[in-house]
């Protein structure tokens, strides 16, 4: 069965789980109506159910090689990319004075869900400009704005993050690369970067590479790095494409997943730039960029959940292994009869719900923010990007892990496609930011309110759970419970005063936390359809057999770092 | 850093944890004297790591392919494969009558931990060939063990197994293929079997398929089906390889890991064929060959945890990125210092302590039972059967993963090998019964005792944690309410009539009873170290931190049915 994108799903969770009507009552976004939103979900969702998904299999088989320098794609992409260039979805959140639709990010959270549940190595390619056309319209002069902007929202160029080097991963700040001015305004920038995504391709157009690197005069670590556009041909004035610049990719990297993409090493020889932003701002630039991408992968992950949940449903449906228990009760007489099997899908359902009220929840507070300026909405986005970007990738990861199983024998053999969603999924948990470094982000920076916001999204839980306890009393007193023991773990962690004993259950608390505000948005899912239907149902699953898993989380999240550091290094690897 | 065989592991293990003194006390593995057990892993040891581990990645680059209908296979495998077989490995546990060695299966256990941690996809072909020596052990006729066993032991010859077909699969018994009496007290065997590990190769000698199929007038379902010996070539007496038989390998399959062993689509055209045990025995005769091969299955999960886990200690001694919190304490100044990368690689690490020892303890019962005969052994053995596949298998998969993640970017480059290690041992999960079979398996059969043996292995669990008390109050406090758990929740089981019931929460029970009896055997490492040392501070860290899980598995496994089955078809699948 090929994949349809799950526009009526995101309908009801739009309206009814997420508060996205607020969103369309600001002026900003008063063009949200739902007519519109129904209109471009649809034809988002027409064009990658026809246009990317026939090129998923295609990309994994036959990856992009590199041919003479210059980066061949595989078959197909170049018209699926188009496809995506033409319906102006690059630009669908980008501002409309350059060209963008300027609708609510979380229409474009829902998009990268859709392209990359049809087709994710393809569809990281707009991802990654998106995030460069949000850097650009923060911190970029006026001239490369208007130069740029055009452009890459009309997809006719492409852009791309260049942070890492071969030194410098998770480090970001020991990077090397240095930027050297001309005289005339520009730099020249030298310097060797890794795991560019869609670094090169054969799309046409430019390829505008976003370079982190350090000016001559610049402090050691991240205080010393500046952010440089750096594209691949010089552009002249009126747009049009002029010499090539002084860089090249070295070669491609062979991957476990995501063979379409082709992820360079690039190197900069003395190649032409100009700085976006201020000198030394360029952590501040590269971090608008990454908070939009860190999100964009949660929705990687949920896509690919999506993917592989299709993908393992018609499995189910159509294999037949021996008598079912519903053998002449009205089952499918398949082994979706089977009790493990039906244990295995409805676990992909309920946590691809999950996970994406999660993403969209947080892309609402970013678009309410953006609307209003509020720092109450600021702060909830904030919280949310590393818990939207972890268990949606962590859900990528289990619920593709869950598809492979169903199709037994069957899923191990690559032919079938359940094993490409397990590989492609795997790097969403490594890449923007690993999810540990999430964790981090969200037990440190994130809490330096001091559970403020923790707290609040808590109170919201026990309060939904209070008023859901008169119609669903069960479901209803096992979110409070629940909440309360993710209160107590979260007094924990604003307790520790040294942050290693906070980053020694990061991972675990995140996971606890996601655990517990599924359960609240599975609850909402059940009371928005009266506590009776398919997904109260679903809500009671969750509830009952996954929403457990927190104190597992909490546990293992408030145990201090004492028991890490009386291991000694031999301890740990000898 | 190359692969390590874990003797010095093995030896703490068999001495201290799991009670191979017992074994060597037995009049029947007298010889499996400390000095023998030493040799042996020793040997066993050193032959992996230089002759097997170089061939892992070549495997995985260089795939076996099929030309004219043979099998090539990856560069180097054929001395691999050679080294195995003149170490005499294949025989390590078979009976010394037929040539083998006599030893005992939990020495097995540790030989094939060590080739799938060096070399999965060649280590599954001793593996096959351990399962047929041991079915043809016990049902085989006298002339077919003296013609097929000496062969098989010294590795001139190999084994397979014949079970699934299109249509069948986890249902066995749904299969087809048709076996007719020839007259002359052979069979002719036609039909097609998939899944054929090591359906074909180059390695010289002959190939000995035990081939499940059906007498003409064969009962339907598992009990008309018979096993047969179908070999490649026709064996003349004096043990010489004759004509050619009519089987063929058709194609191999393309899947996401073990791309070094063939995996044979094979079709048997009137091939001739004799029966190894009685008329309609078939499945009496497999489950001997299968009970073997789920342990051995657990130990390639096992084996893979060690590969990976071996593999992320060095990389993490390797990498720097910043300044650790360490520094200037004794740390290594590398990613091993920070609290998540500890976190990481004390989960690895006690984790696969954990699935070795439930695996090693299902070894000992299995060598008691043999050497003794007594019940309780044998019961013993097979209620940890399904556990020691499982939870040795889903080791495997979480470890390599958290090598993969430990690796960061690097994780999902193939150059690395870390994210072979998590493809490879995707499978273990699935072959030989997926882990869902291994669970119904563990709640219905093997707990038709009502419970009797798993609340045995409660009450030893409780015991030991009474006394460890003493000395380590909170680890054995922990241990033993954990028990007490795991004990309500194995009452809840085996109170269910309806089968279904149990079935809902099979997986979940599965892991964990794992979960405590993993904690079990920490405790026992600790004792055994006097209650101070890595051991005990392993032990610490998955008491504290991992143990917690079983709360959320045991209130998953105790849901019953009614909520699977209140879903409709289509909620599940639409």
């Amino acid at each position: 069965m090929p994949y349809r994108s799950p526009v009526a799903e995101y309908k009801f969770v739009l309206e009814n789980i997420v508060g996205f009507d607020d969103v369309a009552a600001t002026e900003r976004f008063a063009e949200a109506t739902p007519d519109t939103v129904d209109a471009i979900l649809t034809e988002v969702g027409r064009m990658a159910d026809e246009k990317l998904a026939p090129l998923n299999r295609n990309g994994d088989l036959y990856p992009a090689v590199l041919e003479n320098g210059v980066v061949r794609t595989s078959k197909g992409f170049a018209e699926g990319y188009a496809a995506i260039a033409e319906g102006g979805w690059n630009g669908l959140s980008a501002p409309v004075e350059h060209g963008g639709m300027g609708l609510p990010l979380t229409l474009t959270c829902a998009m990268n869900d859709i392209f990359s549940g049809s087709c994710m190595a393809l569809g990281l390619n707009p991802l990654l400009t998106q995030g460069q056309i949000e850097a650009l319209d923060h911190h970029a002069p006026d001239w490369m704005k208007d130069l740029y902007m055009p452009r890459l929202i009309s997809g006719e160029w492409t852009g791309t993050m260049n942070l890492t080097e071969p030194q410098a991963g998770s480090d970001v700040g020991a990077l090397s690369t240095k930027a050297v001015p001309n005289g005339d305004g520009t730099y020249a920038i030298t310097g060797q970067k890794i795991y560019i995504s869609w670094g090169d391709h054969d799309f046409g157009g430019n390829i505008c590479h976003a370079v982190l690197a350090r000016l001559p005069d610049a402090a050691p670590g991240t205080k010393g790095i500046s952010l440089f556009m750096v594209p691949k041909f010089l552009p002249k004035e009126d747009g049009s494409l002029g010499e090539p610049n002084s860089l090249r990719v070295v070669s491609l990297e062979h991957k476990m997943g995501i063979h379409g993409s082709p992820t360079c090493v690039m190197e900069y020889a003395g190649a032409t730039g100009w700085m976006i932003g201020k000198d030394h701002g360029g952590m501040a630039a590269m971090f608008t960029m990454m908070n939009n991408a860190r999100l964009a992968v949660g929705m990687q992950g949920i896509g690919i959940a999506e993917g592989a949940l299709q993908h393992a449903q018609a499995y189910a449906l159509e294999r037949k292994q021996g008598r079912t228990p519903l053998e002449g009760k009205g089952g499918s007489g398949t082994i979706a009869d089977f009790a493990d099997v039906r244990r295995m899908l409805a676990t992909m359902k309920a946590d691809t719900f999950a996970a994406r009220a999660i993403a969209l929840a947080c892309g609402v507070a970013l678009d309410m923010a953006a609307a209003t300026g509020d720092k109450g909405w600021q702060a909830r986005a904030a919280f949310l990007t590393p818990i939207a970007k972890t268990f949606g990738t962590e859900t990528g990861i289990t619920v593709s892990e869950l598809g492979v199983q169903i199709h037994g024998g069957m899923g191990f053999i690559e032919e079938t496609g359940a094993a490409q969603y397990s590989r492609d999924v795997r790097v969403t948990a490594i890449y923007e930011g690993t999810n540990g470094i999430q964790a981090m982000d969200m037990v440190a920076r994130k809490m330096m309110d001091g559970g403020e916001m923790a707290n609040t999204l808590i109170d919201e839980i026990e309060s939904f759970a209070e008023t859901a306890r008169a119609s669903l009393p069960e479901l209803g007193g096992a979110v409070w419970e629940a909440a309360e023991t993710l209160r107590e773990a979260t007094e924990w962690m604003t307790g520790q005063g040294d942050l290693n004993d906070r980053f020694a259950g990061a991972v675990p608390y995140l996971m606890g936390f996601a655990r517990v505000l599924g359960a609240h948005y599975h609850l909402r899912a059940a009371m928005a359809e009266g506590g009776d239907g398919p997904r109260t149902r679903l809500a009671r699953f969750y509830i009952d057999r996954l929403l457990p898993e927190h104190v597992g989380h909490l546990a293992h999240a408030t145990c201090g770092s004492a028991d890490l550091y009386a291991f000694t290094t031999e301890d740990l690897t000898a």
